[in-house]
């Protein structure tokens, strides 16, 4: 019987090398979904009440989703960096949320994920917000993007910023490297970052295509077209989280018109938690403890969902512990592109996308803004060092205006350890009942300091790069 | 046997009753797409080269498409004027093209076919240039429109105006009323213009809907998004065509997924001739005398399409001349809407898009900007007064970068009668064989000149009406 297969072997090679595009298992189409302040009880797969994703919840359904995924700076453009790179951001000196006069960026040397797919020939394309330097050393384009269209910073950096109006200049919409617009109402942005979404899909259909959607919603100042005002229970946020979840349906809708469904793999996460002082315009904890801007799991745990129909089995829930730097090397496990030659810090996880379970195998660090290792998480255990976070007042009363209340500073004075998969909200401490897990942990920590130093025990790394800087 | 059918017939009417807007003949949804100095010649079904345009070309193939249809005013705010109110713009004293120094607009007090059409329960969209007014007293949402998304004049006064740089503020791009974004660039506009049409149909798709779509392309400054950039054998021009055309299918993909086709009538046509001077930044005149900015057919015939399937036939070219002034009046037949109060000028021409033939029943008009009244026609039959017009002299080398060349004024000095059956070019004086056709016309303009007025013969006209002013 062998022989006469032969000829329609042959076949379905010289197809299969005419289209390199279609069904490839190596070179899947990926589609990176990144929102913005999106909180982990912001899904109604997540527990989500006032307001409904349906198809956010069916690309749940289709795939694999994390109850334990974490982002490791809870602030918008140390988490992009880690995203983007694999690596922690202190590790690349990019801390909290650049803004207009920032004269740095992440460094041009750095390999994002667009640049480690270019060497496996993808088009890649990135919409929305960047917030990675907006000096044109820094954008996309030069950063391994094909194509770039959105928001080079947070969409509070305008003139309209509540505390702070004669700050900022006007907000610019950029396509590659020029401004085409001066915003001054937001509430087309996420129709605009959808139709420019489907039109790089369209337009790349018949390639191995990497695009990066970033949407700028939910953060503050929320805005919501037309087609979603009203449509939520809970008013304004809850209509905002609609339009994003409408965004995620239609692009799956394209790509079932192009027959693009099983050659495309769809990450969808958050860049950290919900911004609390905001009230009613912030999302939902769902019993997490505080929000961004902390290293508590409110402020960096969020949904993850990893959806590839064909491939990875669906309706998983995977609750291993997980993190964003990890998603840079699951893509170059599956592209089989190289991995940077510069030191990551993440790992594939491959096997836990597609449902394996195991032991934890590696710590997580959370760290905030000045290089604070504020945490390190090993599995469900979690110990916290002292530090000082942000905190809402007790008796503060949340606005739903879209006004911000004031945070106040409060510090934990002793080391905690928790057990997360026994106590959510972080409020009982564990470590005597566990000592040996505590030093487990705390070498974890000095490793971590070791190689990338800590801003609270006032330690140099020895594993350290550089941002890019302009020269003054 | 007719008793046993009875409740069966009870229930539909139930079910249409609950549900008023689906296969209802007199309430079908409209959309009307008005583009911008788009060509005669510029869709390949009426003979474009260099581009294609499949949508356009199968919506006329569903429908029915004229060959001698015209606009009365071959600029734009005048023939936006007459296209919304079926009356002949100068009656309106709206004339030649408003910017952002007007303090007046179309008078409120018109009816336009959005308020025609609210009176029958529709819900009314405006997606694109206004151009009749862009003060809040007159834009689109004190016409009747519930919803406004788009620019409030021409795309080309900006600060980058080739020959005007200093004169125009920055280009706003207003929803309802308010200034959304400054525009520094037009290359999404179009995408933008289309994703608002589909968020609107989508939204309205319950209820019987009207949506007006202007595309601001194919005038200059051209801008195309990525997605046409460069797909076009002819260059930008091209590529704005095929973007245009994609729009037009967008939309109708959009019908036929909410399954609205046979109960959606398209109606497609242009404001007026190519802007020659912009050489191969306008569209292509098919053999038609000169251009925009002139009542020569080139100026004031343009592509026409009237697609609804199952109502009008599949397939249809009609000969017989008609004018967009006659759209609302013919609009107003099919949804028994009652015509406005105020004098009109058009008539239904509702047979003649159902595909009967005939003689032609009314004279059309020509005029131009300050109340000229340059040409009547009479089915085959075009009687051209004196007049001053522009023209490029001979041996002007065309340009292709954007700019224009200058333009010189010639004098048309004795009247002249064409047959345009055999002389579609406007060269051939055939008055002297057809006396009694040159009479015809000539009483024509007689009526219209004591009912309108004419600035070449020196006349005030009994029933003009006055523009909208705002209070100094």
């Amino acid at each position: 019987m062998i022989p006469s297969f032969l000829p329609l072997f042959l076949l379905l090679s010289l197809i299969q090398f005419s289209k390199p595009a279609e069904n490839n298992p190596s070179k899947p189409n990926i589609i990176l979904i990144f929102a913005d302040d999106l909180a982990y009880g912001d899904l109604g797969i997540y527990g989500a009440k006032g307001w409904k994703t349906p198809n956010l919840d069916q690309l749940a359904k289709d795939g694999t989703r994390f109850t334990q995924f974490y982002v490791p700076h809870a602030v918008c453009s140390a988490s992009r960096a880690a995203l983007l790179t694999g690596a922690y951001a202190n590790r690349l000196e990019i801390f909290g949320a650049l803004d207009h006069t920032a004269k740095h960026g992440l460094n041009p040397e750095e390999t994002t994920i667009a640049e480690m797919l270019k060497s496996q020939g993808y088009q890649t394309g990135m919409v929305g917000k960047w917030h990675l330097g907006h000096l044109p050393e820094f954008l996309p384009t030069r950063q391994g993007f094909d194509h770039y269209f959105g928001l080079p910073y947070s969409n509070d950096m305008w003139p309209k910023h509540p505390e702070a109006k004669d700050y900022y200049p006007p907000l610019p919409l950029i396509e590659q490297e020029e401004t085409i617009a001066l915003i001054e109402d937001q509430r087309e942005l996420t129709t605009w970052y959808t139709a420019k979404s489907l039109e790089f899909i369209e337009s790349n259909q018949n390639e191995p295509f990497f695009l990066y959607l970033a949407h700028s919603m939910p953060h503050v100042p929320l805005f919501v077209s037309d087609k979603f005002k009203g449509k939520s229970a809970q008013g304004l946020y809850g209509d905002v989280m609609m339009e994003i979840d409408w965004s995620i349906g239609e692009i799956r809708k394209k790509l079932t018109e192009l027959g693009l469904e099983e050659n495309t793999l769809i990450i969808f996460t958050s860049d950290n938690g919900p911004w609390l002082s905001y009230g009613g315009h912030a999302g939902l904890t769902a019993g997490l403890k505080e929000g961004k801007g902390t290293s508590w799991d409110g402020g960096i745990r969020v949904p993850a969902i990893f959806t590839w129909p064909g491939t990875i089995p669906a309706g998983g829930v995977q609750t291993q512990a997980a993190m964003t730097i990890d998603i840079l090397p699951t893509i170059s496990e599956i592209t089989q592109a190289p991995l940077p030659h510069l030191t990551l810090d993440g790992s594939s996880i491959w096997s836990l996308v597609q449902g394996k379970k195991g032991e934890p195998i590696k710590p997580y660090f959370a760290y905030y803004n000045t290089n604070e290792l504020q945490a390190v998480i090993f599995g469900k255990w979690k110990l916290v060092f002292p530090h000082t976070y942000r905190t809402i007042p007790e008796g503060t009363i949340p606005r739903n205006d879209g006004l911000p209340v004031k945070y106040t500073q409060i510090k934990l004075e002793d080391p905690q350890l928790y057990d997360l998969s026994k106590d959510l909200g972080e409020s009982t401490d564990v470590s005597q009942a566990n000592p040996e897990i505590l030093k487990l942990l705390n070498d974890f920590a000095e490793e971590a300091r070791l190689e990338l130093g800590d801003a609270l025990t006032g330690r140099t790394g020895t594993g350290n790069r550089k941002a890019g800087r302009i020269q003054p």
